[in-house]
């Protein structure tokens, strides 16, 4: 049968570290509504979160257990995990989606943290969230962002070695790139061998797989394939955050046909080399700011349209912190992160090169197979 | 390159539609910050939504074209839909990530509606929304979800074209059941094989796969794969929510491995019997909550842990609305369901059964190949 990703034990650390957080910040429970938090402290795994038919609870209280308040549907999923107590209710509710549930587990708590900031969302219909707070007219609820944002962003080594296996599985994928990409194939055909080439080497699903192409690169980093045919001197990128048990990649590489021009070439070896100064800079006691600056000395343009040179990553694409001017966010070992600088190279054409790592007592530790040293020419 | 989903005349018909209904609704704009609704007002699509560290704004006014105010990074995508205005800030942002030029567009509107009851979420950090709602004290913000729900849930032909082809491209791959599944294989084996299988059939994504496997059915419907292995007399139910040009199917089909119990063979037949009256209910001006009554009159049990026998289907794996006693929704041409009767087969082990629809004056329009009349044996 389905098992929990992770035994009992990783739950318990979550969550011993996540009450010795909210005691120093005086919150007595913390409240989640989205999938990352809710997986994250629970293990509960599923896509059924692409529905947006039904909102998921789950409260952490200061002392004792957490407290899963969910649909009918999603009872046995959870009953597997290491929660304990789990509540459920019969939805689509005519009137009362979990509201009183989830109002009645945390009742007498005077103080609940939820994420409100930076990347944060409210993933329950806010008529809802109101009549909560009209439930519990004494409760102040604060915001716990960056309380949640730290916990998440110091993996476990649990939790590494699953993101070290689908860097190495895309890392794989990637090598084949010659034998699945070629001139005169549309980008909706190359996206699509290439997922299917994810799959073949292990990857369990490919959320996330975006990219460009041109002669001068391409124009962003989110578009969907279209019908535009690969051409010789075009250089092809792809961007892709494959998943395994949940967690992601997030890399990119970039291949030229039959020959790359100068501005490419030029480009490419800019963001190889900033990208090496970013791996160097990476060490416990720098700061996101600390990365940011090593690569922008580099590349001598300013960040761009992207905003950012990287980012964490793990149970999401991307998560905290943000590899850019503000975020003084400090490198601890064990935070995962994508080092992603990007820059223009000809107009409104961008080129973007991307590695996942591992912040470790020294160099870190590189769970993508460094790109190669010159531009790839297939 | 990337050209857009529809041509312009499918958003300006949208468009049209939404300003007739604010107009009777009384709204000055409509603020949206959900991917879906995004996608469908602008045709902005992206699987960059994933990453949560930016938010999307879009505003319908009353009068005029709608008005993006979108992060940097997604300019040049959005510059190539049919949004003649659109704004945009470098974001991530230290301390405005978008929230005073989203402020800037609402100016002046008294009453601003917004999805905030049933299937909707807030994605912006709610302190985010609290500084966007100090910075426009008189206005009133307001409820607009059945208005969005309602435009949403009927269909263009040129959505159900869309449809009509991703339900074709699962019905093939699952036509190839008894080549991809096999008694030994494990369920991750087969969800993998299965994916692959869509995407070769023509899917352009695979968000959704969910399923499960046993000799008297399966625990629940939302599950991931395991290392379960199959085995003779098991069935195997697979769920798939395939997706082309952003609209999915979402059906699941049943397969027995070598034998099949009479428990299984005769939910299978209720739930096939189930389906059809659902089929021959399903006309303009029946309700949802007749759909539920007339496949509920066959299964004779009660609506059990789904909660409901199906669905709105389009641009999310699941829309309103829901196919349980409660909703009145009133079907109308051009609407696309799910019909999913589900049942206990025995203890806590279910079966489900899945079939997506046109409703059409007169009989619906199926979408997926119907199932077979009995249990399909591989």
């Amino acid at each position: 049968m389905t098992g929990p990703d992770f035994p009992s034990g990783e739950f318990e650390a979550r969550l011993e570290r996540a009450q010795r957080a909210m005691r120093q910040a005086g919150l007595d429970a913390l409240l989640f509504t989205t999938e990352a938090e809710v997986r994250y402290f629970t293990g509960f795994r599923t896509l059924f979160w692409q529905s947006p038919t039904r909102p998921w609870f789950l409260v952490l209280p200061a002392t004792g257990g957490p407290v899963a308040i969910v649909p009918e549907i999603g009872a046995a999923l959870m009953r597997k995990s290491w929660v304990a107590e789990v509540l459920t209710w019969a939805s689509p509710h005519p009137d009362d989606d979990g509201i009183s549930l989830l109002s009645r587990s945390l009742l007498g708590k005077d103080r609940i943290g939820m994420p409100m900031g930076r990347e944060s969302a409210l993933r329950m219909p806010l008529a809802d969230y109101a009549r909560l707070r009209a439930h519990l007219p004494g409760t102040d609820f604060v915001d716990a962002t960056p309380l949640v944002a730290h916990l998440r962003m110091v993996k476990s080594e649990a939790e590494i070695a699953i993101l070290r296996q689908i860097a190495s599985i895309a890392s794989n994928a990637f090598d084949r790139a010659g034998e699945i990409f070629h001139e005169g194939q549309t980008l909706k055909q190359a996206f699509r061998a290439f997922r299917i080439a994810l799959l073949e080497a292990g990857a369990d699903d490919v959320p996330y797989l975006v990219g460009g192409a041109g002669p001068d690169g391409y124009a962003d980093v989110i578009s969907p394939p279209s019908g535009q045919v690969l051409h010789r001197g075009d250089v092809l990128m792809l961007d892709t955050g494959a998943t395994l048990d949940g967690y992601y990649c997030d890399f990119d590489r970039n291949f030229a046909f039959g020959e790359a021009s100068d501005s490419l070439r030029q480009a490419y070896d800019t963001l190889w080399r900033a990208t090496e100064a970013g791996l160097k800079a990476a060490r416990p006691g720098a700061t996101a700011a600390d990365l940011h600056e090593a690569m922008q000395s580099v590349i001598g343009q300013s960040t761009g349209d992207v905003g950012r040179y990287g980012h964490g990553l793990g149970m999401q694409l991307t998560e905290a912190p943000s590899v850019i001017a503000f975020d003084r966010t400090v490198m601890e070992p064990g935070m995962v992160m994508a080092l992603e600088p990007s820059m223009v190279v000809a107009g409104d054409r961008i080129m973007v090169h991307e590695e996942n790592i591992v912040i470790r007592d020294g160099a870190p530790e590189l769970l993508s197979r460094r790109a190669p040293r010159e531009l790839p020419v297939i």
